[in-house]
């Protein structure tokens, strides 16, 4: 059995939601599974000097740009949000804890928070937004509810986080096949070459 | 006629010679022209608060791991320069003395200097190979390397560099498609489809 495909991604990252549009279907392809990943890049950014794309002088207005066109391009509905960058640990801790007791509910769960802010213009960074979008794959509001205000969860993302910047994990989406990193979702193609070829 | 493609870059940035090896093949499929404008990333990083990439924590080393493979993928030819990145204002200046006075051979030249940089590994910051380079496409050694002691050309340069900082040239490469920027050499296959469709 092969390795799954890393793929760390930022719940406010535009990027990382086209790239979570797209990845698993390419993996499957090639009879691959994607381990899904959430970080928070505001603590990545800390550690590496890194900022918000938007908030970079002419980078950062080419940018919202090209988050719509790229959108397009890879035919994926994308309404940018007005609140935006928004945190995310809520929504990554959500899926951590979800993820220790039914991978598949969290994958269902990582996409309803990416569409809730990315086509809906939701407000994602609410807690009450995360739990209600949790309840819907099954989990117990309340028992959520307490597991986002306890310190293991927020333990458990920090160790997540460290960990994926360990590995190098700088921005999102960041994608490993095979130990080979690939950054960004303009790399899906050499993503797609790379699993095809084993390497090129 | 329809407007050229313009196409901006700096003869130090590998992302901008992966796209001069692409991009005149490109516009000709849809019968377009491409103008080749030099710029000075060190300069417009003074404004814009950039850096070069290979200096960032994290994204440094995976730069250079991509900058080979996204040649590979291309098939471009490409070997990581011992000594990069490079000043790159007399090579620019020295295009545009040649532009000035033919197209093709200032085209010609700009592929050299990419190529000796990008493949040969020599160092193009040297005016002693600018000229050679320049001479090479027909350029007179001592009119050349007069003018690029002189004042005019410098103003020149600089003139262009402002000008593409104010067109929000921030970065190499950066093509311009009747008004729509496109940055990065990942953002070809969008221009092909812009050009195929007139904008998507």
């Amino acid at each position: 059995m092969s390795n799954p495909i890393e793929f760390y991604f930022d719940f406010s990252s535009p990027y990382g939601y086209l790239a979570s549009e797209k990845i698993d279907e390419l993996a499957a392809r090639f009879a691959r599974k994607v381990l899904w990943r959430p970080v928070l890049l505001g603590v990545i950014f800390r550690a590496t000097g890194g900022a918000p794309l938007t908030t970079l002088p002419l980078k950062g207005r080419y940018s919202l740009h090209d988050f719509s066109r790229s959108a397009r391009f890879l035919g994926v509905p994308y309404v940018q949000p007005e609140k935006f960058p928004l945190p995310t640990q809520q929504a990554a801790r959500a899926y951590y804890w979800l993820h220790d007791q039914d991978c598949a509910a969290a994958r269902a769960f990582a996409h309803a928070v990416y569409r809730a802010f990315f086509r809906d213009g939701r407000d994602v960074s609410e807690t009450g937004l995360v739990v209600e979008l949790a309840a819907q794959q099954g989990a117990d509001r309340a028992t959520l509810a307490a597991a986002l205000e306890g310190a293991e969860l927020k333990e458990r993302l920090k160790a997540e986080n460290d960990a994926a910047l360990q590995k190098g994990v700088f921005g999102s989406p960041y994608i490993v096949v095979d130990g080979e990193p690939f950054f960004g979702a303009d790399r899906l193609p050499q993503i797609e070459r790379w699993l095809a070829t084993g390497g090129f």
